[in-house]
């Protein structure tokens, strides 16, 4: 029947796509299931979780602040619609495995949590009371908890797998830093030492914990050891040695669990996968099973085979079909029995690359022309390898030209003259080459230089016009001209035979990377939304023109003086989300960070009065209040960096190993 | 005869220890390679090796100065021995052989170099020019020519098998940079931002090429990006971009390069090392063989076989020579063939634990008291788990009360408490257990404890009766006391399984740990002596008591008010080989050099006079005279930080994949 066709199709196409959703199979079910992984619904869901992540831009302290009724509403827009399609997956699966999923628990969880929250908040500030918006660290779940997080969620398994042997290591780790820190404090503590803001060193045991901890980033290296450096060469042995032990030795052994619990569990992740995927096609093999003669082995004919094949990919040319016919059923005898069926799902996913040797539809237009003399003798030499030695040396001279001072005229002229010599070479090479496989999907740089040539050119155009018109020049279309410019040098790379090979293991890890991308957003959107509530509005940005005198000091007496305001930093605060995601990226890259992030966070209780006017005040503030700030930091230490960068690492050395 | 038993005891020996020596086989050759490979003459030339590099401490620039007579004088002594030691080596390998291996010639090299360099030296110092003891650099070298350098030289072939991979890595990472570059160029130089020093942002290629190469280490983030983030928020992408590519996939690809060369040349290594070893095994067969019947095959009595084992082992015990017999002569023929012979290496290296269960000392002199029922309670109590328990207990009360004040007399008396809980448990123990199995070769911790405690028991009655002689208190051995006290803390570490399993994995590094150690050194101590050469005097550190006005600048006017001098970084120079040295270790963990060694070079040029006074000077200077510094970094940075740092990581990485 059609029911039956339609449900073995599905199944065929979920084991295509690694779908591993145990759906309701009565025909209603089915139906609202192919509706469920229809493009549309999905691409709607990843809008308005974008849209929900993007309210943050909004919301105090926002980076342009909207009235609280439009944030509210829309938030409420994008529960309505998350709610729906949880509505439309509950009614896809049977309800006992519904609700026996954590995602589904989660996604409810999150969404009554926002509900509540919106309620209190929009209470409390209609009431004028004090109030957070606690719930806004709960967005980014939803990419994790949707049915189409299932990278994601591998992402966040691989990292729970690896955290029992990540904690021992660390629990050594600490162990290491407590017992240098001991000795440091037994050692330097006594000796009346003074740091460069003539502060005693050394002295509290918590500190000396803290700046060694800040040594295993290297942050604070050479500044921690100088005082000990200073007053004998002795100490310094003292702090190679941490240096070895927790820097050297201790973070490669983090990379190693890391890196060998990641390669445990992926070859654990691809049996689970091929797992559930066999189970999918027996399903659909079930379905469609028919018995040719009594007593026979259960068997699909060509002729069912033919009607899923052609439901589940309804583009697939008639040829191909054939072809993967004649794999399945190797013996020609009109039907295949499940372990052929099986491999369907598999054989859909091979790219077959049709190589017909089309000819030039030039040579069918006007074959007298093409296939003359000098046409050939153009073909031939576009296909010379001197015609690639010959554009690498013009994309080099190019790079020269880019690099002097384009206001000379003759250098701006001279852009000309590369752009026609590019378009030259790409109106060659499409008169030569058959066009549709020229275009071809595998081929990246043809692609990548027409386009990149084709835009350079319309944007030069549009310049120069804007020029010629006004005397007047758009930075805006002038920087996309610079970066087209830059960009099309590139293309260098691909004529060494190695770099090729480089360059496509790191396009290879292209896919994973946007998982990675996620996994970083959501646990910087996280991070971000507590850093705004602890550290918001205490260190402030002045623009370059203002004259207020605060500016040299960020508008927060507090850093007078400080390395902070002298380097400029003021920027790096948590007053809305986007400088907090920057300021997040600068603390995973670790350089300065205890310099950023113990500034942001030494304002944070005297809004403007001068601790050190105080020097009991001063002392005491300075022992609790940077206690959240060092936590905050540690914790996001240890996830990004230890965990989350380590499994990156670990990612890019196995597809080195596999690929190159 | 004798002489065919020492020929082949040599063979077995130099296969047991992988020695790989091509010795003549002449008698008189035997009898001097026997010498060659006594411990006396190989624990002298590496004194020799240690005299002649600690020689830079007391050359100019020195620690220590000695007058130039006699550092030439000890330095002439030193290349007297190596002489001698390689007279030694060529009377034992035959001549043609001698002359073919590069390591001798490398020597010779190294030898005749450094003797012109001293006379040269010698003559110009004694007619007042200027000179350079340019030879200095050679003297590490030695470390990795002598015979005994084996695991250093397979270091090197390392490195300099994975070099053509990680260039090419490196000319696509170079690559990115120099593209990055432009593009910053084209996109921030021309927007008239300014730097914190008020100089002009990003307009000068090779300085923006530089800076980015510093981002890549990530030793001047967040600053480098500052000056552009006031400016706009879009351009944080680029740079986000940029660490992105260039910090987090370059780097480790470098690491995957480094990490797949290391295991593929570990695997050619071990083979490499097993054929030969075999090689050596078949030729002491051939020197021992005979033939049991006529036309049998070919093999080693058992007399023949013990006399070499004899020869070969002199301490070995006549039970675990019969083992290896037996183990070779299974079916015991009384004569083996060259199959079982060859094992012979590998046996001999096989450590056999002779587990026999002695009883204690105690129970043979007194039986009624050890076996009564009190002693017996005593056996079972230290035995049970909960003694260990307890003693970790003791161990984490004992931490708390050391991070206390020591000054407190409360505290103070309480040391006495817990070393004498210390000296209890070990004495226990030695009453449970069999003391030589206590004390064997095996028990790492169990000879820890003892050590540590009885030394910290010595200092701390010493300290004391100092104390209480004279009131003196000796810094040098409270400091001992101090160090002693937190190792024994260390302790607690082994209760736990796992802790133990890492612990075990790291110490199994050791070893290994020693060959990379020595190849840090002979790179440290080349580029020590060119950095002293290039940057030696140029900043001064004074001591703390000095009330020189200089000392706020280091001594040199040109770094009034810069960071350098307002960190205190005088004592970071080039002034010594024990500051350069250190200074290299902070180049290692490369945050800050860029601040360290552009001031090191800043002053090189303009003895005192101030550039800053003149603006054309200052700039002109900036672009010409930090050249040296940068290729000095920038090449220190590729071999240690890229190269040998990703080889030890790769090492770790490897032990963790094998051990844990
Ligand atoms: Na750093």
């Amino acid at each position: 029947t059609k029911e039956d066709f339609d449900l073995a199709a599905l199944y065929v196409s979920d084991a295509q796509y690694n779908r591993n959703i145990f759906f309701d199979t009565s025909p209603q079910a089915v139906r609202l299931y192919l509706l469920y992984n229809h493009w549309l619904p999905r691409v709607l869901l990843y809008f308005f979780i974008l849209v929900d992540l993007c309210l943050a831009l909004f919301e105090e302290p926002a980076v342009v602040l909207l009235p609280l009724w439009v944030t509210l509403l829309v938030e409420l827009l994008c529960l309505l619609v998350f709610t729906l399609r949880l509505f439309h997956y509950a009614r896809v699966i049977p309800r006992d495995k519904f609700w026996k999923d954590p995602k589904n628990i989660c996604i409810i969880v999150i969404l009554l949590l926002t509900l509540v929250d919106m309620i209190i908040y929009g209470a409390l500030v209609a009431t004028n009371c004090y109030a957070v918006r606690w719930s806004r660290v709960l967005r980014p779940l939803l990419l994790v908890n949707i049915t189409e997080g299932r990278q994601l969620r591998r992402a966040f398994r691989s990292i729970r797998n690896a955290l029992p042997e990540i904690f021992y290591v660390f629990l050594l780790f600490m162990f290491s830093v407590l017992m240098f820190s001991l000795m440091a404090l037994k050692l330097l503590g006594k000796r009346g030492l003074k740091t460069i803001d003539g502060s005693a060193y050394f002295t509290n045991y918590l500190e000396v914990v803290f700046d060694l901890y800040v040594l295993v980033t290297t942050a604070n290296s050479p500044d921690v050891m100088m005082p000990a450096y200073n007053s004998s060469d002795v100490f310094v042995l003292f702090f190679i040695l941490y240096i070895f032990i927790n820097t050297y030795i201790f973070m490669s052994a983090f990379l190693a669990v890391v890196f060998n619990n990641y390669k445990k569990h992926l070859k654990e992740e691809v049996r689970q996968l091929v797992k559930a995927k066999r189970h999918k096609m027996v399903r659909a093999f079930a379905v469609l099973q028919e018995r040719r003669e009594e007593g026979g082995a259960l068997v699909v004919s060509h002729a069912n085979w033919t009607q899923v094949v052609r439901q589940v990919q309804p583009n697939i040319s008639n040829a191909h079909r054939e072809l993967l016919w004649s794999v399945c059923d190797d013996k020609n005898q009109g039907f295949i029995g499940r372990l052929a069926f099986v491999q369907l799902a598999d054989l859909l996913n091979i790219e077959v690359i049709t190589l017909k040797s089309r000819p030039h539809p030039l040579q069918n237009w006007c074959p007298s022309i093409y296939l003359s003399a000098p046409s050939r003798l153009i073909c031939r030499m576009v296909q010379h390898r001197a015609f690639v030695i010959a554009y690498d040396l013009i994309i080099l001279t190019n790079a020269v030209f880019i690099g002097l001072d384009e206001e000379n005229p003759m250098i701006a002229n001279s852009e000309w003259v590369f752009l026609a010599l590019y378009l030259l070479e790409i109106l060659l090479k499409l008169y030569v080459f058959e066009p549709r496989s020229f275009f071809s999907k595998h081929s990246f740089w043809n692609w990548f230089d027409t386009i990149i040539v084709v835009s350079a050119l319309i944007a030069t155009i549009v310049n120069a016009a804007l020029k010629s018109s006004g005397g007047y020049t758009s930075r805006q279309i002038l920087d996309i001209v610079f970066i087209l410019r830059v960009l099309r040098l590139i293309r260098v790379v691909d004529s060494i035979e190695r770099f090729r090979a480089i360059i496509n293991t790191l396009i290879r890890i292209g896919p994973a990377i946007l998982t990675f991308g996620q996994l970083i957003v959501v646990v910087y959107y996280i991070f971000a939304m507590v850093g705004m509530e602890v550290f918001k509005g205490k260190v402030k940005f002045y623009d370059e023109d203002s004259s207020d005198p605060a500016k040299a000091y960020c508008g927060n007496s507090l850093l007078k003086g400080t390395d902070f305001a002298q380097a400029n930093y003021c920027k790096n605060n948590f007053n809305n989300v986007v400088s907090s995601f920057i300021l997040l990226v600068e603390l995973t890259v670790v350089n300065q960070w205890h310099d950023i992030l113990y500034l942001n966070a030494t304002s944070m209780v005297f809004g403007g009065s001068n601790p050190a006017d105080n020097p009991l005040l001063s002392s005491g503030f300075a022992t609790v209040t940077h206690v959240s700030a060092r936590i905050f930091f540690v914790l996001f230490h240890i996830l990004v960096v230890i965990v989350i960068i380590n499994i990156f690492v670990s990612f890019v050395l196995e597809a080195f190993y596999v690929e190159y």
